[in-house]
């Protein structure tokens, strides 16, 4: 008999997105192990300092800032806000998450958004400069000072070092700051399209975040900040924002596990591979895909009487809706997706006749 | 041999605080039994809605909101920011931890804390009314909306029916609403000087909080909304703070486990009994309690020296220098205190001549 | 021989803007005649008493708030404080003063500004539905709550009734506030395509502000409330905003010049003959606008050489190039610009050959 | 025949405060003179250049940034604004006007006030360092960054050159800027009691502003920034907060009256005076003062029956009540006090008997 609150037993296989599950198994078994262990609370404890020193050594780099935080969200107003004085803005893609799903979190302290049209998903130096160029009244515009984007990108597609190294320049000629958003970073840097490490990112960059709640853990994201300046007084950010946990330890001990080899990445390339294989199977069908597949995102077109046979057995987001016949609908994948739920997914796919 | 990172084993023990060690036994092995199923995100989860039914039951009402968040810091911030219009402000003990803990993050979402001396670590109808009479000059002065007071309070002292009733019946008459930290109500409500039940909390305030990290929880605090017109929007206020976690199933999952039963009350009076337990030797020793222990903090009036025999084996804050001979510390407890421990503090105690 | 600091004699005439000048004569007149009556502070006197019952009397109606601010940006700021919660967004037109001229005032009251796409300078009903689409993902966006146009628009154009009366309609079914930016609204009103009354703008809004800098005041913006509740605690905003003017009679003594009978109209009056006048003789000269001139903004389409002759004598912003050898201007007038003046540029423009 | 609205023949003659009229008749001259002039909008007009250049002056330094703002509270809300990061705070004397009658300004722009107990209207060495001593545990209180002090204080008393300087000198020992409300600084520096120049307020602040509005101005107050980074983004500030007057014109060319000789200075003596002899004629008659009367403010310990007569006459604030039979009254004197006035409240205090 399922516990009450269970799901029934013929609910749907989520591919709705890469949060459905908890956290991996050894990330579990490292927290049940370090339980009982007495530590100095808000983030001053052995794990948080191992988990700082894993990841550290995974950047290349010993001196950098390491901060945990609870959430995405948190990471990126958090970040935004220690980056910028109250009458500078920040430039993000339309399409960025601050902009569009953060409930105005960047604008509640008290910053301007400049938008940007993206291209492909990613900001470019071109449309970067175009904001510069439309934000130059001073004083009675705010100031640009930072430039924030996603690696992986909301559609799932990676920056090349070619296109983060452009962009790094534009901003030190224009005095901006660069900050990437990463809660896909994992799946960013095992992507096929990647030609980034950890430490490009560190180099290329002055802050940037690395997502732990989308890629073996229960909760936890990483901000790494560079300037020793700037990362003097980020706790204080942190604390302010609501986001010093008391309990600073399960942070630690996740992402201590996450970082101590190379778990992370390996889940990352998990997400990957799964999203590769439903790609291959809806192109193979003979199906459009929205966007080249890069990372654990699938943006397929498919008709929609197929999409209404999908969704008998899976749940998922119909993106948009092509025309009266098509529909784009999104597939997320992560470590936990089950291989035998997507052979049941391709096989429908592929068995489909109108 | 001792896992990397672990402290030494002749480590002190710790009475610093009510969060050194992780969750309750139970409270993991739900965690572990609930990882693998799929869940919907931000907190829509199975788990998180049985959590609330829960706490429902509890309050004898399940017509309120429930909201979960990851801190205390983030619970008062965001049920200020949700209470209050940018021109009214906070009635709180100048001990308050929103005025005294948490990094100005009243402040900073742009609120006013109007000070008033406590009196035992409480409000009274008296001190806050000389807050009204103090705050009238409108519209030069930021108006009073609402009370902050927590129980247990800062020093472990908690609020009788009576106290909590004559502020509820001040705050009516003068249109303010009445918000409580419960951070330890647990220890509160389990207190031998209490004689109020969750019923009457719920009833005798517009919202509050239960708090999960010192009590048992991993993470977590269960804020309580009264009033539906406050309740309706209040989740978007929890995810402009960084606060409504993607696997929000990871709070539920613990509440939920906590207020099945009655483990959340459970764990409370057991750090209660080893506060008391403390209490007891110290007074039972001939020294003095700084006041008097109602709930899991003991403040003991010690010799200096027998203070610095104790951090020996210890460690726990020095309050304050009483003189050059004497200082108060404050001893905290939990659920996770262990016995032994607690005899080899009395005994050093007990035993100790000048 | 000129005052210390006066232009030099052979300066440019300048059509910049609508703040060139000082204050009406009539209007500077009232201030020196009331200079030496005591009167009560912070906008209690009887001027500010005898302004608000003229405003009211030309609104149709003596219920309302009318409150009196510094400027455009403080009118602006302080009006959609007071209307939005923390969570809420307003609408605006890409092109509105508050997204590209404040600095990113209202971010910095903590909200958001969901952009559209003007058409000839104004939002419509399907504009403003489009926001609406695309903001539903509740909480993870914030909540359209406002509507905010500018009347005239920023590139001079006006609201009709029946444009006004839609978007009023829609905003009351969506649940919507609707702001109007008076800045120019003088000009709107006297508008040869305007057929909107001062009392029909109050029946169709919730909330709008009569701009005074522009059109004969020193300084001084005049907030029309409608709502009691939203009146009621007003002045807390505008004191919270550094925006309560101690000596608060001298906004009081200019809009009671202004509105005593109907000097403000006049004002307005002239200041559209004026740009018209400017129009009639740049479409005269064969040359084109860029938009219809419907207030006292003119855009002219003028070849480049012409434009650089006619900055040796006067001085006006080059709004775009148009391509190498056209390029817009913008040309702006007032109650206070010299028919000479105008008699010149207009000899320049006609006499022109390339 | 009275105006309409102008107050009754027999009106109360006013000492409430130090705005009841309007400006100088030596400014309101410039202004009307001044009018006419065209001028580049947004304080970059000649008169305000000017008006900078005789404040530089008087300050015996050329090179600090001047900037004008409409109101106290602007002043105030913007000065702490630029000189604070989120998580800095800032000291002030429970008494200070940021604290008690500016709506929570500060707040709103999202930093702590630390409170701390005046003495005779002051702040100390001894109790900014105890403020730095209950403010260290970091991250999880806010930091100390400013220290706000009024000159004259808020009971009109006036710092010595020996007081600031040893209050710089701790603010430099601890990392603190050190900010003056110069709302009536007029009236401080022409003390009998004062012994500090213009000068040595600018070498011994890092900001501080000089009032206009009480002093002679319609409106404007003077932010006088010594650090060039600080002064820098200034205006961005000024901006945001709306505070930056299209129309700047018209606070320069008071300023620049006020500044051009000692225009400034002779009106606060003028107040100063007009105290002293209220002050004098209390003495004689034989009635305590509550403060020594240092500037122009007189607050007189008088019998309440005598407090009625007076108030047949004039208003004036009742400061608080004593006992049953005295209360204390607060008096304010400007340079527009009636001398015959004056004479008349003497008489009334000098003849009365009980």
């Amino acid at each position: 008999m399922p516990a009450a609150g269970a799901p029934a037993a013929k609910a749907k296989y989520s591919l709705l997105d890469d949060y459905s599950e908890g956290a991996h198994p050894q990330v579990l078994t490292a927290l049940l192990q370090s339980n009982g262990t007495q530590e100095v609370g808000y983030g001053r404890d052995t794990f948080s300092e191992e988990a700082k020193h894993h990841i550290r050594t995974h950047l290349g780099n010993q001196d950098v800032g390491v901060f945990f935080v609870p959430s995405g969200t948190s990471a990126n107003a958090i970040s935004i806000a220690a980056c910028l004085r109250p009458h500078e803005a920040v430039i993000a893609a339309s399409s960025g998450h601050i902009v569009t799903r953060e409930t105005g979190a960047v604008e509640a302290s008290g910053h301007k958004i400049i938008n940007v049209v993206p291209e492909n998903g990613k900001l470019t130096p071109a449309t970067i400069n175009k904001a510069l160029d439309d934000n130059w009244h001073f004083p009675h515009m705010a100031k640009p000072r930072l430039v924030y984007i996603s690696n992986a990108t909301e559609i799932g597609t990676v920056y090349t070092k070619a296109e983060l190294t452009a962009i790094k320049r534009l901003c030190e000629e224009n005095g901006l700051l660069l900050f990437v958003d990463g809660a896909r970073i994992g799946c960013a840097l095992t992507s096929s399209k990647n030609d980034l490490t950890l430490n490009d990112i560190l180099e290329l960059t002055d802050i940037f975040w690395i997502g732990g709640t989308k890629n073996g853990a229960l909760l936890g994201e990483a901000v790494v900040v560079k300037h020793p300046q700037l990362a003097e007084d980020f706790e204080f950010f942190v604390k302010q924002h609501g986001s010093l946990l008391a309990k600073g330890r399960i942070m630690g001990v996740q992402f201590s596990e996450l970082f101590r080899e190379n778990l992370y990445f390996e889940l990352a390339r998990q997400a990957n591979r799964a999203a590769e294989k439903l790609s291959q199977c809806i192109v193979g069908a003979g199906f459009a895909l929205r966007a080249e597949t890069e990372t654990n995102q699938v943006f397929a077109v498919l008709p929609l009487e197929l999409v209404k046979t999908l969704q008998q057995n899976f749940s998922f987001y119909i993106w948009e809706k092509y025309d009266d016949e098509w529909a784009v609908i999104r597939l997320l994948t992560t470590w936990a997706t089950d291989p035998e739920q997507l052979e049941r997914f391709s096989s429908i796919v592929l068995h489909w006749t109108k």
